[in-house]
């Protein structure tokens, strides 16, 4: 796979569309949702589904669709002391709607704030019990005065539909990777305007170049957008060769993989090998908690799904608040996951079998002009990229096996097999 | 399994049984066994076998019989210089009759001191090899005058038998879990009256609450009583699934493991993991010395037979001497073991395989009432454990194998899937 | 396998051989070999053998013979600046002959220097490429003035041979182990006279005592001369069960032992057990560069065979330069790198599978004399063996399997095994 452009503009680009999306209130289902995905349908052909509420899938059932105007809790004057014109976190997402007088006493068990920061407006859903609820940082409640407020929730619940998008990349291969991340978080933005911009910048990346497999992102709502993803392409998933889902990575902690249930599928070894030599970069075992692999990766479809992140779920102090801002993220931080993204993409584009066919001894590289004539000093990594893939070259290595045992980089390793090819002292197995 | 009562009681009458059978002059064979067993017995139903001298029990030969009145080394005037009375120690244990008078020189040869302590009896014993001796203090023998001692030993060595006990507790199934103790030394606290009370408070706890598996608690001579026992119960021993030898569990060391010499038998796993979690718990790999697991694990038998211990032999400074006396153990230690021995247990009893019936995607917990309402927060253990136990339930993983994997305690994993069961999420495969 | 005399008078014939040997001046092929081999045969039979030049090898050619009588760098009146007489490193291996008077910038494309050191002749080749060239301490190179230079290299490079040697010992089987080093440098003491002396002393040694497996030990010219045995010997190559190379062991470094490709070979296991219980003793896995392991490893051979060196190729500062001279090799380090040599071959002699005849408990040890017969203190480290060895014998396990679980040293296992075969309580599987 050639390199794309990942300078300066890819970063700015989706800082852009990340300002862009913050302001727009996002939940499962809803206007917010559509609106996002027509905001990225700018830059990649996305194909938009809607399912209507009712519709069974898997063990679920799609909900009805939420949508809101407007939200306040306002004093007797009508001075608004919470506003969700304000920040749209104010308001528990699914809430019902509301029209209401209320003493404090009556508003209080309808109130959340964060449980350190007095500041932040903690985010807080409600998506399969009714109710409604205000978010409200320590400080606001602190102020409420033991009066009567007008509580208004001007909101709709009622059947819909749910909505996700996803675009195809076709491949030579039918065999599919799935690219997939959340998008139903309001205004949040490591969590998860990041990964929606990454994946809308990757998949920008990916549509430019030639493709041995098949690509397919999904935008989907967490958990009841992937499981109706799921629902609804049975027949794509015994195509599905790896996958990641790509959420919180324009924050500044060095990027992490967290491994697919099988633990050592190609993608676990690919990201790993990717991940394992950045600075700070982690690799972390399987949980069945954290986002979309959490379906993807439930025991009937076992795929081999894989999570990029940069701070895993909770793992930074503003998840899930009103700190989770556009300040968070950064256009570095971001195309650094993007590279670590298209690395691995590289990985799982380059990797094959090739069989050494002068397997007795080492060939004589010097007459084909891929040694130094003078010897007596030190390899250099192109020269033990060569030597390794011909010593490992005899049908049961590939060459991310190659790449791992040697300690170099896979990039080096596959250039190494270029020349090797070209000089036909080794041969693709197919 | 039901939890039993592990309060202060337990540690207090373990304390008291070792401080009743302290005196006792055990040996391999003879009347302080007898005695010890008698106690033993008003505790717990308990099989006392008697096997003739000359048996052949495998590879050995049942020995004769050794019982002792008094022994003493005396001055001319009759006084005790070294005292049988004083402590059973003082004999070398299997000594065979001897009535004489004796110079020091003569006597010397028969005199065993510890090798540092100056004010510590060693303990030894000569089983196999017809002689007699005494074991005093350095100080004792630095003491002694050169002059004619009259040097009595009032034993008998001669045909009888050898005694062992059985307590079964009959299970559902008929596969077995042997626990083992060495009942053979005298006055020895920690080596091992530990064992001998810990296996007994363990087969009342156990004699309480329903089982699934049979128990079958040994109270043996060392080495020659588990030889004898194996001789005798070979049709026993492919029933055996599990085993702990217990030794050596009254002192302020944290709890260790020994596993069996196949190392990852189901014991094995079972005990690492409640080990493990202990603080300063060892879990150490299987050597082919110690106590009676040496004849559990020889090649012929390869029992899944592991040893639960604190400090290992020899490993205390106090082993096989007169400081491993009664202020060695105390009542917490003995319970913590007793409550390890019975966690392992119950590992034993509740690891079983289950089935996701809804292994499409995670199954909605929040209508089955497992799940909270609101989202947003940090999981809490017991949704971990369910979200792990569904996800691992494929028909491959134990809940033990789900244990490890999650590092979750056992009995959180086991309660997870007592949930699960209970909501037709998942179904036992027998 | 029987010991052999380690004494000092072994360190010292090595280094009275490498003093022999130093000044010839050796290359792939020629007299300097020639005479080496003659050397050494004095010591050890030998079979020399000639491979004509043109011959095909594998992928290779044999290349023509060089010889070289003298060459300098002279001033206009006479004077040597640079003289082969004074060091055969002053001259690039394999040079064309040269008789030329040229300015010194004319001269320049043609010297070689060390990068670091000024007053080190570094050593180069250029044996597959014609060319010729001088190597030169940065101090002469500087004293060169701006003048013109006689410049003569009176050596011929013609039809010749490749010469190599052979020194076959057999044993009871035909299984056969190599033993291999380099014999191509000229004047370099550890790399590799030290090489030469340990391989003609261990065949010195080998040849001394009986011998289970065949031994093969060659003296071949670096890579070019394994690839020339192996072309020639395609029949011996299935026969090969073991092998080492042996380079660069006579400096301080501690023992280091290189992994075959295969990882995990006899070999591999018998040199780790022996190099990892020295005082800083290295095992490394395997990298397809080094020596003449680069053929027997490549993946048409996929030969067992490791690497015992001290430093690694390029680990020491003096590689490849004139201060890798006498200076820097030893008797103590050259008579350790044999033991460790001898060592591995008893391991590989020795280690075969036992059955415990009394495999059911232990065999009482006590009547055979193998047990002290007062109990009660800790066992010996031979009193361990013995049970180490009766509970691994199940047919199973090997002695070195025993030795490496019991982390004993392999000739205590292998005594324990004797003790216990005399006393019939094991038997040899054959």
């Amino acid at each position: 796979m050639t390199t794309v452009s990942r300078g300066t503009s890819a970063g700015e680009r989706m800082i852009q569309l990340a300002s862009r999306l913050f302001p727009l209130c996002r939940s499962i289902t809803g206007d917010g949702v559509r609106a996002t995905l027509r905001e990225i349908g700018e830059r990649i052909p996305l194909d938009v589904h809607e399912v209507a509420s009712g519709t069974p899938v898997l063990d679920w059932t799609v909900p009805d669709e939420w949508n809101i105007e407007d939200a306040y809790v306002a004093t007797a004057d009508g001075t608004r002391v919470v506003d969700f014109r304000a920040s749209n976190l104010h308001v528990v997402s699914y809430s019902e709607p509301v029209r209401a007088e209320l003493t404090l006493a009556e508003l209080r068990p309808h109130v959340h704030t964060h449980a350190v920061e007095p500041d932040w407006i903690p985010y807080r859903t409600s998506y399969y019990e009714r109710t409604w609820g205000f978010c409200l940082t320590q400080r606001q409640l602190g102020a409420l005065e033991d009066t009567t407020y007008e509580v208004v929730v001007d909101a709709t619940l009622g059947p819909g539909s749910l909505t996700y998008a996803e675009c195809v990349l076709p491949g030579a291969l039918e065999d599919e990777v799935i690219l997939s991340t959340h998008v139903c978080h309001p205004s949040l933005a490591n969590d998860n305007l990041s990964g929606i911009v990454v994946l809308t910048e990757l998949a920008a990346a990916l549509a430019a170049v030639p493709r041995r497999l098949t690509y397919r992102l999904l935008f989907v709502p967490g958990t009841i957008g992937s499981i109706t993803w799921l629902s609804r392409n049975e027949e794509v998933v015994p195509r599905i060769v790896a996958g990641l889902v790509i959420a919180c990575v324009g924050d500044p902690a060095p990027i992490s993989y967290k491994r697919s249930r099988r633990g050592n599928a190609g993608v676990d070894r690919a990201a790993s090998h990717v991940v394992g030599r950045r600075d700070g970069g982690r690799v972390l075992d399987f949980v069945p908690w954290g986002w979309d692999e959490r379906q993807y990766n439930s025991p009937g479809f076992d795929l081999p799904v894989g999570t990029l992140t940069r701070s895993a779920e909770g793992e930074f102090r503003e998840y899930h608040s009103s700190a989770d801002s556009l300040d968070l993220i950064a256009p570095a931080q971001l195309e650094d996951t993007l590279g670590v993204a298209l690395e691995i993409v590289d990985v799982l584009e380059g990797d094959c079998v090739y069989r050494n066919l002068s397997p007795k001894g080492e060939p004589q590289l010097g007459r084909r002009g891929l040694y130094r004539a003078v010897g007596g000093g030190d390899p250099s990594t192109d020269q033990l990229a060569l030597l390794w893939v011909l010593n490992q070259s005899d049908g049961e290595h590939s060459l991310l096996d190659i790449a791992e045992r040697s300690a170099l980089p896979f990039h080096v390793v596959r250039a190494a097999a270029d020349r090797l090819e070209a000089t036909n002292l080794v041969a693709r197995i197919t």
